[in-house]
């Protein structure tokens, strides 16, 4: 029998008094649910073990209300009540088999605790960095008192946490968020006592940290630390190449498990557009020549290939993964059923991190069931069969249409999936020739990947359908996915009636009309009332093919809901690179001849520009004039059930689209699909109250 | 016997079927606690109650996913799930004699639906406004299924609201955060059917939901209508003098209370920097003119004799309060008590409406126990008395050391309150002199006021200690309160190293020595790292004063975190129109001689400026050194407990310098005043699991 081609991926790996069953391991992660959700939480860590991660991590766990990160939903061990919660969460995936690892943390500077209203502590009086990251709070200076009430703390959620049954407990020294990175930097650090000054000093603090777990834990359970090995802020931070390594030389053998990463957020979930997979391998290459330890690191891995060779090259011990595993719980066992083409690969738009940035439960742009498993009862991998055959009409091949004819065929319907252009993939397929974007396209290329090889799935492409067309189909379901277009007449939240442009003697554009070929000469004024990319990939694409841009923005930042997706910082920088003019807080009054009147939005100060070209990035407008018509003959009546998804319906992110594909055909010979409100019946989780401290 | 001087104020009232015991109306207000919190909103609500307002209104309440604010916490009334978190405040309120309203809503187009993923819902297709303000989804236009669905839920919250022991059930029209006002609203509302065009067609959604409200539970609940009259935004929204009187003629006696305010939120509570009380008056004086139902109406009043010249003129028929029933539960017994020198007044400076924007729980400058009730157990008007004699020192007399020591004194103690200025108040008489500022200083009035009269404690003004001294004292217990100094040498969260100023020819000042009184001539530079309203007030007073004024910030709006009190959009209009050049996302490299050199916190550019003068807003020094010397000399043995509170503890907000104080005189003769983590110990909510839908 031949060699399995992955087989180093499933080599079991010991841990210091545990063993991992193989080389899968998701690594903490937020998800927006935390300790509010603990069921739904369960539910989603169960199913990756389910997959195949071999270790499952929660988020990262407070420990103590003087490091509370309200209003964010994080995980919570201030005391034995909230170890039924995060018990849900182990057994579910011990019950896979997997190892259940918890990440404990103090947040330190970074918790400005809006909701235990404890003073916040670190390592010096200084104003707090998390929340808003304006909050108006300072830490408290931690004296020798405080440093050894922390260290009982941690002591005491460790005991919890083994006597919940985790297996790997973790120190957190990473992200620029916790305690012990706190002391660690000397940003925040300028003590002059025995914790502050050389690094051996400045990282006391975590070091004892791993000898109390070990003391208290680990016997039976393993040690790890999180380390953020690079800040990329150069000198003024911890460098890989200097006090990152000396870290790891320093500690080396005394955690279990060295769990490495870069830091900040925004660099360890680097989007897409700013970075591939591997971007984190220059900078967690030395570790393993450091410590004994088993290594695991991170990088938006979902090659097969790409994570052998880590392993082969003796790169890592182990493949981390949050965000692969968002976009597919089951990559694991996809690779170990060498089905590889099955693997849903991550898009890296970052739209999980937004959910958890919005404190909302997490979302997945690749996986319509992410933060779903419960409280809609949805599996990533397996769908309820419909009891009795079923002809399916889709109308619309872009994302939301996609989905709804994969859904439904996987439940048994004959689709058929009908697409008035000549490709498949909707508005993505613009979408993703833009600046960066080529990525996202694989949402587009799994489902077309994965609907050619079902029988019971026909494609028509070029096949514009009219509403007679579809009556006369011998058909059961209908759902439109028609999709949307950009406005031009500048209706958007921000202009309820419009944009004047009757008197304009340039073109007026859309996104639709410019997308990804389109050039423009002379001056360009782009109208952002979108406030997510599309306006700022625009702007980069035509800046960079020699266009002078000018964008406007009725929010104080450009791209400003991008803060959310971790992008808005790099996208300014771009731009401001390519020499765009940014004004932000500023809208277009009328366009006359080719001047532009703009108002300032806070002072009503007026000021004009001569432009070439105006390019408005406001709202879409549904196309909804199959829907209408349909509903319009009485399709209602003649169909057993009529949808309308995706932008038809009403336009928003790639991951509502897909969203609504899904529950479509969920929801497909069900009542909840004779109405516009499906989605409306899931469980929740209410409140009930303890006692803490 | 005489006749009350306010007795107009204690007339009961009919509402429809029901009666009001008195003229105070705590209209509906969000708490950061919503549907979340429900035992916490419960007490809270409940103790208002007890203080004497003859109704007390939940929130605005959800009625369907389709409308859901998450991540906001507002009320929930979705299914019958919700009902035992909403009984706990109806009986809270109604144990007290009062009635129970509840504010029930849709919110349409404001609600991004964030959590339950359901297609936002509106009277066309637009950009949803909620959330952050860019979410990324538009609405779905509604059509005449929608609208049908949409009533039959507001009848059956109605039903549920009934069943749970509402006595006045509202339909909601204000703030532009609901569907009937959006609907009622041209910039929202394009239709071209029945429900569109003329204002009988655009107001027919809310007359249709009240006939359903009175059909459905008027025989037992009064309908009320909460409707905003103008939305201070000239011919482009409701006026009062315009649409705003027309609809209230249009529906006139069909609800059976009218509960009239301004719109938007930032205009209804508006901070006390921008209006003084009564400032609604001129926008809903004439509403009593057109309608013969009772009228209550809001204006963050405090005087009892502008209540009463309110009620006396025809005015209004009910007091509505939000925020002065948030800095005092108490204030209609205090008035029929004739206690009015122990009203403690609200401040406006809306850090009650910060909380809530944050999704934490509700909070207050004036009132320490505000959203405490429940899960710490504290009665606004209540304290535990001491077990034995305490004689306590108290060593400043700033907002935290004035609350300690009147807490104290409530609780028995002999209370040697020293301050070693002339003046008590502490950083506020600096403060509260800064342009529109005048109001905050109630905050030290009032404890003043109430200290004066206690017989138990003794004011040493003018009264530097020493640790010495301190040690030679007879006492128990000593709470330091020395508060803190602004620094300047630039450390703050953007300057962790601080700021290079070694080369200066110039003034390098902080806040502490331009306070109110000094002008700088020429030009002078602020860095903002405080990002709350210190910079803004310098700024504001030295313009005005002729100072050529440079504001730099490294966030990207000025006054940032003042988003959360509603106040940053009035701050930036004011600097603009004084002159001010604001710099945001930019940072103070180094002042060599005069020469400020600046770097964009983005694209790294620099720019010089020459000045003359620089002025820091950055991080705040504690004035710990007499705390450090008392601990130094052991008087944590001497004493039975020393605490540090306040500023002189963490820097932070008045609300957190009060809340220290009240904090600190609570733990008194408890373990918790042993050490620095007070308030660690408090009751919690956590989740339990329904099925919803």
């Amino acid at each position: 029998m031949t060699e399995h081609p992955f087989a180093e991926l499933f080599e079991p790996l010991q841990i210091g008094p545990v063993c991992a069953p193989n080389r899968f391991y998701q690594v903490a992660h937020c998800n927006g649910m935390g300790h509010r959700m603990p069921q739904a939480l369960a539910a989603l860590r169960g199913i990756k073990a389910e997959g195949g991660w071999g270790v499952v991590c929660t988020e990262e766990v407070e420990i103590h209300p003087s490091g509370d990160l309200s209003p964010c939903f994080e995980g919570r061990l201030w005391d034995q009540d909230d170890a039924p919660a995060l018990r849900l969460m182990a057994d579910a995936v011990k019950q896979q088999g997997a190892l259940a690892a918890i990440q404990l943390v103090h947040n330190g500077v970074d918790a400005p605790n809006l909701y235990s209203r404890l003073t916040p502590i670190g390592p010096r009086s200084q104003g707090v960095i998390g929340g808003s990251g304006y909050e108006p709070a300072q830490t408290r200076r931690m004296d020798k008192r405080d440093i050894a009430e922390l260290r009982a703390w941690h002591r005491q959620a460790a005991r919890h946490a083994r006597q919940i049954g985790f297996d790997i407990i973790y120190a957190y020294c990473g992200h620029g968020l916790s305690l012990p990175f706190h002391f660690l930097s000397r940003r925040f650090n300028d003590r002059s006592d025995e914790y502050g000054g050389s690094l051996q000093n400045r990282s006391r603090l975590l070091r004892e940290l791993l000898e109390d777990l070990h003391d208290e834990v680990g016997d039976r359970c393993a040690v790890a630390l999180r380390f953020s090995i690079d800040e990329l802020l150069g000198p003024a931070g911890i460098e890989a190449g200097a006090e990152g390594q000396d870290l790891i030389g320093l500690l080396a053998d005394l955690p279990d498990l060295w769990d490495v990463n870069i830091s900040g957020w925004s660099n360890d979930s680097l989007p897409s557009r700013f970075g591939a997979s591997g971007f984190q391998d220059a900078y967690t290459r030395l570790v393993k020549s450091i410590t004994g330890k088993p290594v695991v690191g991170v990088g938006r891995y979902t090659s097969p290939d790409h994570m052998l060779k880590l392993i082969r090259s003796g790169h890592l011990d182990l493949i981390g993964a949050a965000r692969p595993s968002i976009a597919d719980p089951f990559l694991p066992n996809k690779i170990r059923e060498l089905r590889l083409e099955d693997i849903r690969e991550c898009i890296g738009c970052n739209i999980c991190v937004a959910a958890d940035n919005r404190s909302v439960p997490i979302r997945c742009s690749q996986n319509p069931t992410m933060g779903e498993e419960w409280r809609r009862g949805w599996h990533p991998e397996r769908v309820d069969p419909l009891d009795s055959p079923t002809k399916l009409l889709v109308v619309g091949g872009g994302p939301a249409g996609l989905e709804a004819a994969l859904t439904a065929a996987r439940r048994g319907a004959d689709v058929m999936l009908a697409e008035a252009g000549t490709q498949l993939g909707g508005h993505l397929r613009h979408w993703s020739a833009l600046p960066g974007m080529r990525e996202w396209m694989r949402v587009v290329d799994w489902r077309m990947t994965q609907l050619q090889r079902l029988p019971n799935v026909a494609i028509y492409p070029d096949n514009p359908l009219s509403a007679d067309d579809i009556l006369a189909l011998e058909i059961d379901d209908v759902i439109i996915a028609t999709g949307s277009r950009w406005r031009r007449d500048g209706h958007g939240r921000s202009y309820p009636h419009g944009i004047e442009l009757a008197g304009a003697s340039i073109p007026v554009l859309s996104p639709d009309e410019v997308g990804a070929q389109r050039t423009i000469n002379g001056h360009c004024l782009i109208v952002d009332d979108d406030h997510y990319l599309m306006a700022s990939l625009l702007a980069e694409q035509l800046a960079v093919a020699g266009t002078r841009v000018t964008l406007i923005t009725s929010a104080p930042q450009v791209a400003i809901w991008s803060q959310n997706t971790l992008e808005q910082s790099r996208t300014q920088a771009r731009l401001m690179k390519l020499g765009v003019d940014i004004r932000v807080q500023h809208r277009l009054l009328a366009l006359q001849d080719q001047s532009a009147r703009l108002q300032h939005e806070i002072s009503a100060d007026a000021l004009s520009m001569d432009i070439d070209a105006l390019l408005l990035v406001t709202d879409r407008e549904p196309n909804r004039r199959l829907y209408d018509a349909l509903i319009a003959a009485g399709a209602n009546q003649r169909f057993r059930s009529l949808q309308l998804i995706g932008d038809a319906e009403a336009p928003g992110l790639l991951a509502h689209a897909v969203f609504s594909g899904h529950l479509a055909a969920r929801s497909l010979a069900r009542p909840e699909a004779q109405t516009p409100l499906r989605g409306a019946a899931f469980r929740r989780e209410l409140p009930r109250s303890v006692l803490a401290g």
